[in-house]
């Protein structure tokens, strides 16, 4: 089977861009020595996001190579479903064995362009390196309006704390195979007066910590509330991570019909409440949990 | 010694980013789902460029890690410096093993801190994972002006070539320790018709027939007048790469006098025209060679 060594740097990349749909916004694409965009409108601010999946962490040699791109740009569009806004150009980075057939490597980025394509991001450039393991990095670009961006840090004690889907058991699945958020998030934004939003990658058990942290604030949750994936215990539901699902928090201001419209617009994903914010840092009504990448 | 499982992700990214200095485009640094920054100004494109060093092919594990560091920064800069554009925001992916030690990680920091500083380059965010070998990749963005950016692409035949500095040998030292040629670039457009720019990282016999190819051009060279770091052969000046100078194109109407202007702006490094482009694309005068990633 033919490798990436086999027919080289230059060769593997014409093969990997050719076709790559690009719109209005991009002046160049790849083949300079950077890539040249039209920036976000006025009045927005430019957003900036980098991810990464790695061979034997995020996915295995077992991994379909199509997912494993499609993990790997889902992963960084569901960073800017968590702030709201709209993702626009991305960077890949792809470091592999020179012994990776280059079937893999296309698969792969069929899976990334697939993905891309499905949100309107365009891919407009690149790098490739070899190394040991596969490893697929996607850096991208997003805008958001200046005066009603929305992050992590504005919440407010009493404020309630939803999740959207169900928690827990990723890894038999959907951890390959999940939506961004993105729809949703704008919904929600558009909507209800969210004061704080992120995206579960890591556990409820540690990413919502992280998100209480930022406002300087505790929380209380209610552990029957946390919607579990069918067959998944409590301690899947917060620890299991890659659940990419929103967490976010609600003003108390928020309409009373909010539900029946949100099931309206997405009738088959839960939006569920699943606790409060509360001023005493200290209380934290969790068990530890949630995946830790350096342990 | 303390290793990165010692510590967590956590902890580590905090003790990372402790300090950092950002500037008054920077609205939301490290610490949300996406950094918030201002766009380039009016009349200004967005430029995006994405690189990556790993260990064991751009530096070792002997390597100070200070400088790998450094280099990672560095290597983006010389892109923005391809350009003559400005470096404003970047995020960094790094990749380790758990059994890394903190200290060697907060070494590399300081290494991109450093170099980042020197050129007014924001660190806004980046990712952290374990993975099999140290590799860090640096993503970026810049500006140029919208009505005179700098392309590749754009030089005409009987276009005259230059490169600054000394070509060969990098691996004896500057590859770590090279001057991203930012001021230089910048210089240039300024005063000289550049219709054509690109930094040579893969080595003069690789990147020419690149920038020549992105024209439709072929291209003749001197070998005599290819300026060769000291000690080096005409084959290492051509084929050793990772010079991170610059290549550049310029039209017939340049000033006769630029090279003393250059003399006076920038003492301590040779300008070199080596040749010239030539309308025929089979017309190539150089011996393969240069830096190949995948074999």
């Amino acid at each position: 089977m033919q490798t990436l060594a086999d027919i080289g740097e230059d060769a593997l990349i014409r093969r990997l861009v050719a076709g790559l749909k690009l719109d209005a916004s991009v002046i160049a694409g790849p083949g300079d020595d950077c890539a040249v965009v039209l920036p976000p409108a006025r009045g927005e601010h430019l957003l900036l996001k980098t991810d990464t999946v790695v061979e034997g962490v995020h996915f295995t040699t077992e991994t379909p190579p199509r997912l494993i791109g499609r993990k790997a740009m889902a992963r960084v569009i569901s960073d800017f479903a968590a702030m709201a806004s709209t993702p626009h150009h991305a960077l890949i980075t792809l470091i592999a064995p020179p012994t990776t057939p280059v079937k893999r490597v296309v698969e792969v980025y069929a899976g990334l362009r697939a993905m891309a394509e499905l949100h309107g991001v365009n891919i407009v450039g690149g790098e490739t390196s070899r190394g040991d393991q596969l490893i697929i990095t996607v850096s991208m670009t997003g805008s958001a309006p200046a005066k009603r961006w929305l992050a992590r840090s504005k919440a407010q004690a009493g404020d309630t704390l939803w999740v959207t889907g169900q928690l827990g058991g990723s890894i038999h699945g959907k951890h390959l195979r999940f939506n961004p958020r993105l729809a949703e998030a704008h919904w929600l934004a558009k909507n209800l007066p969210v004061t704080a939003m992120m995206d579960l990658s890591d556990g409820l058990a540690k990413d919502l910590p992280r998100l209480a942290g930022s406002c300087g604030l505790g929380y209380k949750i209610s552990a029957a509330d946390v919607p579990k994936t069918r067959g998944c215990t409590i301690e899947q539901a917060l620890g299991d991570g890659e659940d990419y699902e929103l967490l976010l928090a609600l003003a108390s201001e928020a309409p009373a019909n909010f539900i029946s419209a949100w099931k309206q617009a997405f009738p088959n994903l839960k939006l569920s409440c699943i606790g409060q914010l509360v001023a005493d840092m200290n209380e934290a009504g969790l068990t530890q949990g949630g995946w830790e990448h350096f342990r």
